[in-house]
Protein backbone atom coordinates (compact mmCIF):
# COMPACT_ATOMS: atom_id res chain seq x y z
CA UNK A 1 0.00 0.00 0.00
CA UNK A 2 2.69 2.16 1.13
CA UNK A 3 5.05 1.62 -2.13
CA UNK A 4 1.83 2.27 -4.26
CA UNK A 5 1.12 5.85 -2.85
CA UNK A 6 5.12 6.02 -3.63
CA UNK A 7 5.24 5.27 -6.41
CA UNK A 8 2.42 7.50 -7.49
CA UNK A 9 4.41 10.37 -6.24
CA UNK A 10 7.51 9.49 -8.20
CA UNK A 11 5.15 9.34 -11.33
CA UNK A 12 3.87 12.90 -10.62
CA UNK A 13 7.41 14.32 -9.99
CA UNK A 14 8.26 12.65 -13.06
CA UNK A 15 5.83 14.43 -14.99
CA UNK A 16 7.19 17.74 -13.67
CA UNK A 17 10.35 17.00 -13.63
CA UNK A 18 10.14 16.34 -17.86
CA UNK A 19 8.31 19.61 -17.78
CA UNK A 20 11.33 21.74 -15.67
CA UNK A 21 14.06 20.03 -18.50
CA UNK A 22 12.07 20.69 -21.20
CA UNK A 23 12.06 24.54 -19.86
CA UNK A 24 15.52 24.78 -19.19
CA UNK A 25 16.14 22.99 -22.67
CA UNK A 26 14.50 25.82 -24.23
CA UNK A 27 16.30 28.11 -23.39
CA UNK A 28 19.75 26.70 -22.82
CA UNK A 29 20.24 26.81 -19.16
CA UNK A 30 21.94 23.61 -17.52
CA UNK A 31 20.96 22.92 -13.99
CA UNK A 32 22.86 21.50 -11.31
CA UNK A 33 21.07 19.84 -7.83
CA UNK A 34 23.03 20.36 -4.82
CA UNK A 35 22.21 17.95 -1.77
CA UNK A 36 24.29 17.18 1.17
CA UNK A 37 23.60 17.08 5.04
CA UNK A 38 23.03 20.28 7.15
CA UNK A 39 26.07 21.73 7.62
CA UNK A 40 28.75 19.78 5.10
CA UNK A 41 28.75 23.37 3.26
CA UNK A 42 26.02 23.74 0.81
CA UNK A 43 25.81 27.65 0.99
CA UNK A 44 29.10 28.17 1.62
CA UNK A 45 30.22 26.40 -1.92
CA UNK A 46 27.08 28.22 -3.24
CA UNK A 47 28.33 31.69 -2.34
CA UNK A 48 32.23 30.54 -3.32
CA UNK A 49 30.64 29.36 -7.03
CA UNK A 50 28.88 32.43 -7.71
CA UNK A 51 31.74 34.90 -6.39
CA UNK A 52 34.04 32.50 -8.97
CA UNK A 53 31.54 32.20 -12.10
CA UNK A 54 29.46 35.24 -12.36
CA UNK A 55 31.29 37.32 -14.63
CA UNK A 56 31.54 34.05 -16.82
CA UNK A 57 28.64 33.00 -16.77
CA UNK A 58 24.89 34.47 -15.91
CA UNK A 59 23.32 32.20 -12.94
CA UNK A 60 20.74 31.97 -10.45
CA UNK A 61 19.61 30.25 -7.97
CA UNK A 62 16.51 27.95 -6.37
CA UNK A 63 16.96 27.43 -2.28
CA UNK A 64 15.03 24.62 -0.55
CA UNK A 65 15.09 25.17 3.34
CA UNK A 66 12.06 23.77 5.35
CA UNK A 67 11.74 26.90 6.83
CA UNK A 68 13.19 30.45 6.83
CA UNK A 69 14.84 32.50 4.44
CA UNK A 70 18.07 32.34 5.96
CA UNK A 71 20.30 30.88 2.56
CA UNK A 72 18.46 33.10 0.56
CA UNK A 73 19.74 36.05 1.99
CA UNK A 74 23.02 34.59 2.28
CA UNK A 75 23.00 34.03 -1.42
CA UNK A 76 21.15 37.49 -2.42
CA UNK A 77 24.03 38.85 -1.10
CA UNK A 78 26.09 37.74 -3.42
CA UNK A 79 24.09 39.84 -6.41
CA UNK A 80 22.19 37.14 -8.13
CA UNK A 81 18.58 35.86 -8.27
CA UNK A 82 17.54 33.65 -5.83
CA UNK A 83 14.10 32.01 -5.39
CA UNK A 84 13.30 30.36 -1.87
CA UNK A 85 11.31 27.44 -1.41
CA UNK A 86 10.14 26.27 2.20
CA UNK A 87 8.95 23.58 1.67
CA UNK A 88 7.34 23.84 5.37
CA UNK A 89 8.73 20.44 7.30
CA UNK A 90 9.31 18.59 3.74
CA UNK A 91 12.89 17.01 4.21
CA UNK A 92 12.80 17.45 0.33
CA UNK A 93 12.49 19.31 -2.66
CA UNK A 94 10.37 17.90 -5.60
CA UNK A 95 9.91 18.95 -9.35
CA UNK A 96 6.46 20.52 -8.87
CA UNK A 97 8.48 23.34 -6.76
CA UNK A 98 11.01 23.71 -8.83
CA UNK A 99 8.80 24.22 -12.17
CA UNK A 100 7.03 26.90 -10.00
CA UNK A 101 10.18 28.28 -9.19
CA UNK A 102 11.02 28.75 -12.91
CA UNK A 103 8.10 30.95 -13.44
CA UNK A 104 9.93 33.75 -10.97
CA UNK A 105 13.49 33.66 -12.77
CA UNK A 106 14.15 35.39 -16.35
CA UNK A 107 15.28 31.82 -17.87
CA UNK A 108 16.25 33.15 -21.82
CA UNK A 109 18.85 35.49 -19.68
CA UNK A 110 20.32 32.49 -17.69
CA UNK A 111 23.10 29.96 -18.25
CA UNK A 112 23.28 28.13 -15.09
CA UNK A 113 20.78 27.73 -12.30
CA UNK A 114 22.13 26.27 -9.59
CA UNK A 115 19.18 24.27 -6.65
CA UNK A 116 20.31 24.14 -3.40
CA UNK A 117 17.94 21.07 -1.90
CA UNK A 118 17.15 20.65 1.30
CA UNK A 119 19.89 19.34 3.87
CA UNK A 120 19.36 15.86 4.09
CA UNK A 121 21.53 12.84 2.63
CA UNK A 122 18.72 10.67 1.97
CA UNK A 123 15.34 11.47 0.47
CA UNK A 124 16.46 14.34 -1.74
CA UNK A 125 18.35 11.45 -3.91
CA UNK A 126 15.05 9.84 -4.61
CA UNK A 127 14.01 12.58 -6.58
CA UNK A 128 14.48 14.04 -10.06
CA UNK A 129 14.18 17.89 -10.64
CA UNK A 130 14.57 18.04 -13.97
CA UNK A 131 18.09 19.03 -13.60
CA UNK A 132 21.00 18.37 -15.49
CA UNK A 133 23.39 16.86 -13.16
CA UNK A 134 23.42 16.01 -9.16
CA UNK A 135 26.43 16.69 -7.30
CA UNK A 136 26.88 15.33 -3.89
CA UNK A 137 28.75 17.51 -0.65
CA UNK A 138 30.16 15.61 1.88
CA UNK A 139 32.43 17.04 4.71
CA UNK A 140 35.62 15.59 6.41
CA UNK A 141 33.82 16.14 9.69
CA UNK A 142 31.12 13.75 9.16
CA UNK A 143 33.37 10.49 8.94
CA UNK A 144 34.51 8.25 6.19
CA UNK A 145 31.49 5.76 6.51
CA UNK A 146 28.82 7.72 5.33
CA UNK A 147 29.07 6.78 1.38
CA UNK A 148 28.25 3.53 2.13
CA UNK A 149 25.83 4.57 4.43
CA UNK A 150 23.80 7.05 1.90
CA UNK A 151 24.88 5.39 -0.98
CA UNK A 152 21.97 6.66 -3.54
CA UNK A 153 23.13 10.25 -3.16
CA UNK A 154 26.65 9.25 -4.43
CA UNK A 155 25.60 6.50 -7.29
CA UNK A 156 23.14 9.31 -8.79
CA UNK A 157 25.70 12.45 -8.70
CA UNK A 158 28.01 13.18 -11.43
CA UNK A 159 30.20 14.95 -9.06
CA UNK A 160 30.94 14.78 -5.28
CA UNK A 161 32.89 17.54 -3.50
CA UNK A 162 34.84 16.12 -0.66
CA UNK A 163 34.28 19.73 1.68
CA UNK A 164 36.45 20.85 4.99
CA UNK A 165 39.24 19.39 3.57
CA UNK A 166 41.31 22.16 6.25
CA UNK A 167 39.98 20.62 9.14
CA UNK A 168 41.60 17.09 7.90
CA UNK A 169 44.69 17.22 10.77
CA UNK A 170 42.24 17.95 13.65
CA UNK A 171 39.57 14.66 12.83
CA UNK A 172 40.36 11.08 12.51
CA UNK A 173 38.90 10.90 9.01
CA UNK A 174 40.18 8.50 6.75
CA UNK A 175 40.85 10.13 3.46
CA UNK A 176 41.82 6.69 1.14
CA UNK A 177 38.98 4.43 2.59
CA UNK A 178 36.27 7.43 1.91
CA UNK A 179 37.94 7.79 -1.72
CA UNK A 180 37.67 3.77 -2.34
CA UNK A 181 34.04 3.53 -1.32
CA UNK A 182 32.66 6.24 -3.34
CA UNK A 183 34.65 5.16 -6.60
CA UNK A 184 33.55 1.76 -5.81
CA UNK A 185 29.87 3.25 -5.75
CA UNK A 186 30.04 5.15 -8.69
CA UNK A 187 33.23 4.68 -10.79
CA UNK A 188 32.88 7.43 -13.37
CA UNK A 189 32.36 9.97 -10.14
CA UNK A 190 34.54 13.19 -10.58
CA UNK A 191 35.74 13.68 -6.64
CA UNK A 192 36.85 17.65 -5.38
CA UNK A 193 38.64 18.04 -2.58
CA UNK A 194 38.14 21.50 -1.28
CA UNK A 195 37.58 23.70 1.61
CA UNK A 196 35.31 26.75 0.69
CA UNK A 197 37.08 28.35 4.41
CA UNK A 198 40.58 28.29 2.79
CA UNK A 199 39.61 27.93 -0.96
CA UNK A 200 42.20 24.66 -1.66
CA UNK A 201 40.68 22.75 -4.65
CA UNK A 202 38.36 25.09 -6.01
CA UNK A 203 39.24 25.98 -9.11
CA UNK A 204 39.02 22.37 -10.08
CA UNK A 205 35.54 22.42 -9.24
CA UNK A 206 34.57 25.54 -11.15
CA UNK A 207 36.38 24.60 -14.33
CA UNK A 208 34.89 21.30 -14.59
CA UNK A 209 31.42 23.02 -13.20
CA UNK A 210 32.05 25.43 -16.89
CA UNK A 211 32.79 22.76 -18.92
CA UNK A 212 29.74 21.28 -18.07
CA UNK A 213 27.75 23.88 -18.81
CA UNK A 214 29.49 24.89 -22.38
CA UNK A 215 29.20 21.16 -23.22
CA UNK A 216 25.09 21.46 -22.72
CA UNK A 217 25.14 24.60 -24.65
CA UNK A 218 27.77 23.85 -27.37
CA UNK A 219 25.32 20.13 -28.05
CA UNK A 220 22.39 22.49 -28.39
CA UNK A 221 23.62 24.50 -30.81
CA UNK A 222 24.60 22.24 -33.21
CA UNK A 223 21.83 19.55 -32.64
CA UNK B 1 -4.72 13.89 -1.03
CA UNK B 2 -0.57 13.57 0.09
CA UNK B 3 -1.82 15.10 3.01
CA UNK B 4 -4.28 12.18 3.84
CA UNK B 5 -1.84 9.48 2.89
CA UNK B 6 0.40 11.31 5.66
CA UNK B 7 -2.34 11.07 8.05
CA UNK B 8 -2.69 7.39 7.91
CA UNK B 9 0.92 6.65 7.86
CA UNK B 10 1.29 8.52 11.63
CA UNK B 11 -2.21 7.70 13.05
CA UNK B 12 -0.86 4.05 11.94
CA UNK B 13 3.08 4.87 13.38
CA UNK B 14 0.75 5.98 17.08
CA UNK B 15 -0.67 2.30 17.02
CA UNK B 16 2.72 0.89 16.91
CA UNK B 17 4.11 3.39 19.13
CA UNK B 18 1.38 2.81 21.91
CA UNK B 19 1.95 -0.87 21.69
CA UNK B 20 5.66 -0.04 22.20
CA UNK B 21 5.55 1.70 24.91
CA UNK B 22 3.68 -0.65 26.77
CA UNK B 23 6.02 -3.32 26.39
CA UNK B 24 8.91 -0.84 27.94
CA UNK B 25 6.15 0.41 30.89
CA UNK B 26 5.12 -3.41 31.36
CA UNK B 27 9.41 -3.97 31.80
CA UNK B 28 10.55 -0.33 33.43
CA UNK B 29 12.49 -0.42 30.67
CA UNK B 30 13.67 3.30 29.39
CA UNK B 31 14.18 4.21 26.10
CA UNK B 32 16.10 6.92 24.58
CA UNK B 33 15.60 7.80 20.68
CA UNK B 34 19.00 9.43 19.13
CA UNK B 35 18.75 11.85 16.25
CA UNK B 36 21.13 13.94 14.19
CA UNK B 37 22.30 14.16 10.78
CA UNK B 38 24.95 11.59 9.20
CA UNK B 39 28.24 12.32 10.73
CA UNK B 40 27.08 14.66 13.80
CA UNK B 41 28.34 11.90 16.22
CA UNK B 42 25.28 9.70 17.21
CA UNK B 43 27.46 6.40 17.15
CA UNK B 44 30.36 7.52 19.02
CA UNK B 45 27.89 9.03 21.56
CA UNK B 46 26.49 6.00 21.82
CA UNK B 47 30.22 4.04 22.67
CA UNK B 48 31.33 6.72 24.84
CA UNK B 49 27.66 6.25 26.98
CA UNK B 50 27.78 2.38 26.88
CA UNK B 51 31.45 2.31 28.19
CA UNK B 52 30.18 4.89 30.90
CA UNK B 53 26.82 3.25 32.20
CA UNK B 54 27.12 -0.36 31.46
CA UNK B 55 28.62 -1.16 34.96
CA UNK B 56 25.63 0.63 36.48
CA UNK B 57 22.56 -0.03 33.91
CA UNK B 58 22.08 -2.92 31.95
CA UNK B 59 21.65 -1.74 28.40
CA UNK B 60 20.84 -2.85 24.68
CA UNK B 61 20.87 -0.58 21.34
CA UNK B 62 18.19 -0.64 18.33
CA UNK B 63 20.18 0.68 15.39
CA UNK B 64 18.73 2.23 12.45
CA UNK B 65 20.80 2.50 9.12
CA UNK B 66 19.20 2.80 5.12
CA UNK B 67 21.74 0.08 4.53
CA UNK B 68 24.71 -1.97 5.87
CA UNK B 69 25.78 -3.12 9.56
CA UNK B 70 28.17 -0.96 9.98
CA UNK B 71 27.31 1.05 13.22
CA UNK B 72 25.55 -2.31 14.89
CA UNK B 73 29.34 -3.67 14.37
CA UNK B 74 30.93 -1.16 16.75
CA UNK B 75 28.46 -1.01 19.30
CA UNK B 76 28.59 -4.80 19.51
CA UNK B 77 32.26 -4.54 19.76
CA UNK B 78 31.21 -2.74 23.40
CA UNK B 79 29.81 -5.63 24.80
CA UNK B 80 26.01 -5.04 24.43
CA UNK B 81 22.90 -6.62 22.58
CA UNK B 82 22.23 -4.72 19.74
CA UNK B 83 20.01 -4.89 17.30
CA UNK B 84 20.64 -3.71 13.94
CA UNK B 85 16.83 -2.32 11.67
CA UNK B 86 18.04 -1.80 7.96
CA UNK B 87 15.39 0.61 6.26
CA UNK B 88 16.49 -0.36 2.55
CA UNK B 89 16.75 3.47 1.37
CA UNK B 90 14.01 4.88 4.29
CA UNK B 91 14.67 8.15 5.66
CA UNK B 92 13.69 7.44 9.50
CA UNK B 93 12.72 4.85 11.95
CA UNK B 94 8.65 4.27 12.50
CA UNK B 95 7.46 2.57 15.38
CA UNK B 96 6.46 -0.83 13.70
CA UNK B 97 10.31 -1.25 13.12
CA UNK B 98 10.98 -0.52 16.51
CA UNK B 99 7.97 -3.17 18.05
CA UNK B 100 9.42 -5.62 16.05
CA UNK B 101 13.27 -5.22 17.16
CA UNK B 102 12.45 -5.25 20.62
CA UNK B 103 11.16 -9.15 19.97
CA UNK B 104 15.19 -9.82 19.64
CA UNK B 105 15.63 -8.24 23.16
CA UNK B 106 15.51 -9.69 26.72
CA UNK B 107 13.34 -6.63 27.89
CA UNK B 108 12.36 -8.00 31.32
CA UNK B 109 16.45 -7.88 31.90
CA UNK B 110 17.06 -4.36 30.55
CA UNK B 111 16.90 -0.87 32.03
CA UNK B 112 17.52 1.55 28.79
CA UNK B 113 17.38 0.99 25.58
CA UNK B 114 19.14 3.02 23.44
CA UNK B 115 17.52 4.03 19.66
CA UNK B 116 19.76 5.18 17.19
CA UNK B 117 18.19 6.69 14.52
CA UNK B 118 18.81 7.03 10.92
CA UNK B 119 21.03 9.91 10.28
CA UNK B 120 18.55 12.71 9.11
CA UNK B 121 17.81 15.70 10.97
CA UNK B 122 14.34 16.14 9.11
CA UNK B 123 12.73 12.99 9.23
CA UNK B 124 13.15 10.93 12.14
CA UNK B 125 11.56 13.95 14.03
CA UNK B 126 8.20 13.61 13.22
CA UNK B 127 7.54 9.90 14.19
CA UNK B 128 6.91 8.62 17.95
CA UNK B 129 9.10 5.29 18.22
CA UNK B 130 7.07 5.10 21.76
CA UNK B 131 10.35 6.26 23.29
CA UNK B 132 10.35 8.60 26.87
CA UNK B 133 12.73 11.02 25.71
CA UNK B 134 14.29 12.01 22.36
CA UNK B 135 17.38 14.11 22.19
CA UNK B 136 18.83 16.14 18.96
CA UNK B 137 22.54 15.86 18.41
CA UNK B 138 24.39 18.51 16.39
CA UNK B 139 28.06 19.15 15.67
CA UNK B 140 29.93 22.57 15.72
CA UNK B 141 31.17 21.87 12.18
CA UNK B 142 27.54 21.54 11.04
CA UNK B 143 26.92 25.60 11.55
CA UNK B 144 24.97 28.10 13.99
CA UNK B 145 21.80 28.31 11.97
CA UNK B 146 20.85 24.78 11.98
CA UNK B 147 18.06 24.52 15.27
CA UNK B 148 16.24 27.53 13.60
CA UNK B 149 16.38 25.44 9.73
CA UNK B 150 15.48 22.44 11.51
CA UNK B 151 13.81 23.19 14.61
CA UNK B 152 11.14 20.17 14.80
CA UNK B 153 14.50 17.84 16.52
CA UNK B 154 15.03 20.49 18.98
CA UNK B 155 11.02 21.20 19.50
CA UNK B 156 10.69 17.08 20.07
CA UNK B 157 13.51 16.46 21.91
CA UNK B 158 13.99 16.65 26.07
CA UNK B 159 17.81 17.58 25.92
CA UNK B 160 20.34 18.58 22.87
CA UNK B 161 24.02 17.74 22.31
CA UNK B 162 26.29 19.84 20.62
CA UNK B 163 29.09 17.64 20.12
CA UNK B 164 32.73 18.16 18.76
CA UNK B 165 33.04 20.85 20.91
CA UNK B 166 36.93 20.59 20.74
CA UNK B 167 36.79 21.79 17.09
CA UNK B 168 35.90 25.07 18.11
CA UNK B 169 38.43 26.73 17.47
CA UNK B 170 38.45 25.44 13.92
CA UNK B 171 35.51 26.98 12.69
CA UNK B 172 33.71 30.27 12.71
CA UNK B 173 30.74 28.54 14.70
CA UNK B 174 28.78 30.81 17.44
CA UNK B 175 27.90 29.13 20.29
CA UNK B 176 26.13 31.89 22.20
CA UNK B 177 23.60 32.37 19.08
CA UNK B 178 23.23 28.37 18.61
CA UNK B 179 22.11 28.49 22.93
CA UNK B 180 20.02 31.10 22.21
CA UNK B 181 17.96 30.37 19.26
CA UNK B 182 18.43 26.42 20.77
CA UNK B 183 16.02 27.98 24.20
CA UNK B 184 14.07 29.97 22.00
CA UNK B 185 12.55 26.93 19.87
CA UNK B 186 12.60 25.13 23.19
CA UNK B 187 13.28 26.53 26.67
CA UNK B 188 13.04 23.02 28.80
CA UNK B 189 15.81 21.53 26.59
CA UNK B 190 18.40 20.55 28.72
CA UNK B 191 22.22 21.62 26.45
CA UNK B 192 25.16 19.44 27.18
CA UNK B 193 28.37 20.61 25.37
CA UNK B 194 30.30 17.61 24.48
CA UNK B 195 33.41 16.24 22.35
CA UNK B 196 33.20 12.60 21.65
CA UNK B 197 36.99 12.76 20.93
CA UNK B 198 38.10 14.56 24.29
CA UNK B 199 35.31 13.17 26.21
CA UNK B 200 35.00 16.69 27.22
CA UNK B 201 31.39 17.16 29.04
CA UNK B 202 30.48 13.83 28.71
CA UNK B 203 30.15 12.98 32.60
CA UNK B 204 27.32 15.86 32.81
CA UNK B 205 25.26 13.48 30.33
CA UNK B 206 25.84 10.73 31.67
CA UNK B 207 24.59 11.91 34.87
CA UNK B 208 21.69 13.66 33.98
CA UNK B 209 20.70 10.41 31.92
CA UNK B 210 21.23 7.84 34.27
CA UNK B 211 19.03 10.25 36.95
CA UNK B 212 16.31 10.38 33.68
CA UNK B 213 16.41 6.48 34.10
CA UNK B 214 15.67 6.40 37.44
CA UNK B 215 12.94 8.95 37.85
CA UNK B 216 11.31 6.40 35.38
CA UNK B 217 11.71 3.15 37.34
CA UNK B 218 10.89 5.09 40.88
CA UNK B 219 7.92 6.43 39.33
CA UNK B 220 6.85 2.73 38.50
CA UNK B 221 7.52 1.49 41.57
CA UNK B 222 5.48 3.78 43.48
CA UNK B 223 2.44 3.92 41.26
Amino acid sequence: MEIRVMANILENNDKYAAAVRQRLADNKVFAVNMMGSPGCGKTSLLERTISALQNELKLAVIEGDLFTAKDAERVERCGVPVVQINTGGGCHLDANMVNSALDSLALDKLDLVIIENVGNLVCPAEFDLGEDIKVAILSTTEGEDKPLKYPLAFQKSSAALLNKIDLLPYTCFDLTAVEKDIYKLNPSLMLFKISCRTNEGLNYWYDWLIRQVEAKNHTKESS
